[in-house]
């Protein structure tokens, strides 16, 4: 199979038609087809479609979602678009190192680049959902990207990383090493912390989770870690039970 | 001062003013400033000032000209866009080398990044008025790259060349020891050249110029060549004068 048809590129409440439809044309212009919108603020007009030019089957092959969560629950690598912001610092890459993840790891399963609202981007409850957070390097005086012109970016530099990928096919076993959990399975472990800890009376405010999925998003957890954590969160209830 | 400050983005007979809006406000984003217009087909209106967005002093602030050669005169490298044509092969360069090849030629003098009508590109003509031709790396099934998308992948390169010049400034000094001539000295060879040539009963058609121009653009003329080459000229000249 073709990697690049593991790559979902995930549109959050987009408000403008058109940005949905020149976004489908950039990525398609790319090589990528998988678009996934969360809740778009209006429906796809006539406008988008006509933007759309010759990607309408992008388009129209579009996945509707109702929220961000349920959008990534298939994917293993969830990267997510931001400003270059301070508490983020240690997951921010910019679109080349983007590209090349996002190839490494759609050999192994789905990856998904988010893209926030148009003025306000991803809030910091999607941001903290995010493995790596996507910092594009614009003008320190004015960096208003367009939407559509950032999902243009983050797909030609994928597809460079693939084209790449394709030139030298003997650096794919350094990633098929490992597997990773999907984010479906990190939220159970994040949400079954959350209750054993709750029951213990350790956690007591948002913090202690927010901190720890900030760890956890940022290490990269791989399938054997995530279930030896949950091993540990198990043989803690059992004993809670005797 | 910056380099980037060097580069012009032209645009060659747009028809969409939205396109020369968007493309305004892709090149502010990457730090880019001097846009060209060569006979826009319609004038600036106001979707193009909203797309503008806060590159709007980059779109008031374009320089109108009436031919591709007018615009490119005071240019001393001069790439243009196009498809991956095989009379081109020798002399097409993809945007990740644009971006270096621009920057580090914008140390000595003005660039010229060239985008043909949207529909039909650039004329054989004008491609081979260019010293390289941009090709991006699109999907085989569809390469139809908007023009102000093509804008923001190559402004992206320059920033992205620049930024890493700002990182790395030893390797100035590879650049600096060339110096090279700008398109309106280029022109007056060329027709210093065929002038001469057909005086002398050499050229009878036009297929010697083509391949004059392809092999000069291709090498690059520095400016000490092409005061030779020019001097060649002047010494058949006063032998036939005598």
């Amino acid at each position: 199979m073709n990697s690049l048809d593991q790559i979902q590129i995930i549109l959050i409440e987009t408000s403008l038609p058109a940005n949905i439809g020149s976004a489908a044309r950039a990525m398609k212009t790319m090589g990528l087809t998988n678009l996934r919108l969360v809740a778009p603020l209006n429906p796809i007009d006539e406008q988008a479609q006509a933007l759309a030019a010759g990607a309408k089957d992008v388009l129209d092959n579009a996945q509707i979602f109702h929220s961000f969560e349920q959008a990534v629950a298939d994917c293993q690598l969830v990267i997510g678009t931001s400003a270059r912001l301070r508490h983020l610092q240690n997951t921010l890459i910019e679109p080349r190192d983007c590209g090349k993840l996002a190839v490494e790891r759609a050999e192994r399963g789905k990856v998904a680049i988010v893209f926030g609202r148009e003025r306000v981007g991803l809030t910091n409850e999607e941001l903290l959902k995010c493995h790596y957070h996507l910092n594009f390097p614009t003008n320190p005086d004015y960096g208003s990207l367009n939407l559509a012109m950032a999902v243009q970016l983050a797909s030609y530099e994928i597809r460079m990383a693939w084209l790449e990928l394709q030139k030298n096919p003997q650096i794919r076993p350094l990633v098929e090493a490992k597997d990773y959990p999907n984010t479906e399975a990190l939220e159970h472990f994040f949400n079954h912390t959350e209750r054993l800890y709750k029951q213990l009376g350790f956690i007591r405010n948002d913090a202690v989770m927010l901190k720890l999925r900030r760890l956890y998003q940022r290490a990269g957890l791989e399938t054997n870690e995530l279930n030896l954590l949950r091993g540990m969160l198990t043989s803690v209830e059992k004993q809670i039970e005797k």
